[in-house]
């Protein structure tokens, strides 16, 4: 009994050191650049470290035949500060996840099912490096490169990403240059399109200008 | 063809930038505490960028009827320098990966198939978040904390984890308490355990002293 | 008298410069995952940066004969932001720290009194570092690491300790697995100790389940 | 059409991910570590990524001849958390930036007009590194040495400088040692400098004690 | 006399210290995640942190009218561990520097003369910030995200560009996408685009496939 | 017997994860931006991990009746990576540490014994913190600030100081400014200090020119 009291004064003063573990994020409150302030411990549960939402495919009934569904912190407080996020791919036959960036991170890809044919382009020789993977194969894609998934098999595809930030972001190349007001002439004079392209390519995805 | 004459001479000024898009591994030359030393981007493959360890499962034909097969930056060299590795876990049923911390990163650990209960345990308050996670949900792990993975279920189950690191650490506390030459009254000093105990684990495990 | 007059107004445009030379920490705000937000420099005082709680003795009247007197941000606000944390151990003969873990940081422990054994487990192979220290010698824990402190003396010991973060975080071993609620068959699946040495320790530490 | 509607809710999903790719400064809220926390996306324009404050010389009627014009968060709050700052430094004929520190960033050095001499020490064998600058010519100065910037030209001088961090800091060696109320045996003390001098000094530079 | 002794042999001690205040890139040594090797600091000259490459305009007699020179580590091995580097932009007329990225770093751009139009889109939601630029004024453009630079003036134009890097990258969209072996049905897969424009702008840019 | 085969099949397969918990400089190899290379863990002995130097006091039979002690990498090699280093103060009765900055780390001071009078100058508005210490106080330093330890008391004092790097650096300023040949008209023109004094401590320091 009295080791116990002895323990507990113990455990007390070791209470004070108010470790900080985790900091599940509190979406209400204005980011930092490391990241968004934590709730507090007490109101932090177990089922908060889960993330449920990459279990179903997305739909992939769409212009691309492809979905991505995020597991980034706006979806998954608990990875706040942690270095981490995550994705779930899911592409139907001739699916594709278009040419994109990932700005803040790095990203590794497990292929759940199907076949997923996938490459980047680096920077210093604009070398190209494509490979088509299977169930199981793990890829790696280095920071802020230009990269891309597509589904050249029969059967749909998916795979689990994960990225080396809580925050990846993801810019998709078509809608930087098309699904925004940026005006035709300077898409064409940065990109050497022709017009007609561009504006094709804007009617396609909304753009305007 | 004077414009690709101009343009080729504008690609070779600029592939003077030398730009360190990745560093795969050199596994031969010594590590620094930023990861291993780079090969040659000339000598870099498609193919170094894909991991094949992780499609099928480990052996759980062992004590702990599980099995961690590790994708780290000695198994995958690609990933030096990018902050992130992987692993696959096999658990048969009643497996378990045992209390275990990974020293230098978070972990998020995606379900493939089967029934995993997993839980760490908190440094603050010694709290225990324990969850039972089926196929196609995410468990994070905040860096550094005691964590176990457990099949309760009776059908095999597997996953996929992700670490943030290239090379995160894996320290399991039995191997840590049991495994080595560590003396059996500074085990019995520093956890508590009694002699009998200690003494019984280092015979299971191949521990002296 | 002019000189003093341009060099105030010089002084007065390079001030809106507003540097942050240190962030001493509002513990009422909610931490980030950089750590707390900062109090205004014009509220910091001199003595924000002196920390007075190491300079005696904790209480060892335990179940370890042993203290771990905290100074970390928690203690010490003007600790924050700036990648460093303290504390004191103090071991009557017979003393022990025992086993645990800093989930976020590395550790350099000076002897200020008595004679102190120390050692970590590697992650790789399991190897044991011990060394018996003496006052003035300086022995490192890598980040993450189990590891421990004893005294084998027959005098008090005491250290000085710091951190290569602001709030290292601290979990000992004993008081994660025995002192809370993770249920026995978990802790004795995921540790192969016996059912009633969990119990038992369950029982001395407060622990239930 | 069909094909937009797809498309809008594709980008609605993505969106979802809510990416920082920057946070403007809102420098009314308390600084955290890692910088100010951010404004929200919607409330930030084009103009936010534009500094014009360096794009005038500043009033080098002083007593050093030269000035020093901050671009650092607290002007430009778009750098808030991207790891770069900016100045202007303009010097008349024989004006001088006295020795300093940027005790949080290195900085590189850009010639716009006229000829600057500019030098560090270094810490380990107290190495003077002097060169004399022409427009175009870039310098780097190390993190945190003692460093100065002079015009022994005819003709005035400018540079624009950037530094590795949005907050760099900035000390100016006499102001840190006769600008305040140091006291003048502490600060002859500490610099071996004689009274006489320190109090001369301190009368020029507004400081007491 | 013997106040010098004294002093050198304290000199001496300190110096012992070997304090890695700058490390100056061994180019020929491999690169590691963080760097390159540091040449030793005796062979280190005050000229070596000194570039003269960004004095002179760039050769703008090209298809887009335009030059990066780059001073990056590799050409100014002093920026090496420093998180910093440097380039000039010079645009002529109606030159361009086409949409691109820097995979690892933020940029800041500070117009030397001529007008610079330059925008980047963000990757949340596509917005597009684009600026009008004079001389002296800023723009800072976040970690990779998709920029360009035009001249839409009559003069020719010139900007000193710093990132918060000393490895930048630089990755062109078009060259990525049309100037390697990247099968036409590939890029056309991914970015929408159809194969006639696709194969002429391969064309153009020297590409296969 | 068939456990301990099983196990041991398992501990194998795990060991080639090859972790870094530690890298210990190989200091005859050069180093990088984020420390030396690694030793081999095999050669890795447990004493590499205790520093002795700074167990008895330094030598304070000079002109500043003080010693600084260093125990960074170049002394410890164990400390290489792991973002902490350390040393010893002593300070003979008005022994002093003159005027430093630390260019890369934060300290945290710990008096041993004796009073320690200890400060520093903020940049931004040139404030003076000033604090005598017993022992037992501890004090911290932000990063790059100027800052001294003045021993004004009758006894002896004694300090143990850690930084946050393996590598902190070590700026004496009046060495910086008078033990080297840094012309005396660059020195008066940057320190506002008349060429008397400054020749006078160059006699003093050894400096030239």
């Amino acid at each position: 009994m009295m080791r116990i009291i002895f323990l507990l004064s113990l455990l007390f003063a070791l209470s004070n050191a108010s470790v900080q573990d985790f900091c599940v994020a509190n979406l209400k409150r204005a980011e930092t650049p490391a990241g968004y302030p934590c709730i507090r411990p007490m109101h932090v549960k177990a089922s908060d470290f889960v993330f449920s939402g990459l279990g179903t495919p997305g739909n992939t009934t769409n212009i691309i035949s492809a979905a991505v569904t995020p597991g980034f912190v706006g979806q998954f407080p608990a990875l706040n500060g942690l270095g981490l996020s995550t994705a779930r791919l899911d592409l139907a036959p001739k699916g594709v996840i278009p040419m994109h960036t990932h700005p803040g991170a790095s990203e590794v890809l497990f292929v759940l099912e199907g076949s997923i044919t996938a490459g980047f382009v680096s920077s210093s020789a604009n070398t190209v490096y494509v490979q088509t993977l299977k169930p199981g194969q793990v890829m790696v894609f280095p920071q802020g490169l230009l990269h891309f998934q597509i589904n050249q098999g029969k059967a749909k595809a998916a795979a689990f990403v994960t990225f080396s930030s809580a925050n990846p972001g993801l810019q998709i190349l078509d809608f930087a240059l098309f699904a925004n007001n940026l005006p035709t002439d300077l898409v064409v004079g940065t990109t050497f399109l022709d017009p007609t392209t561009v504006k094709k390519l804007k009617g396609v995805l909304g753009g305007t200008g």
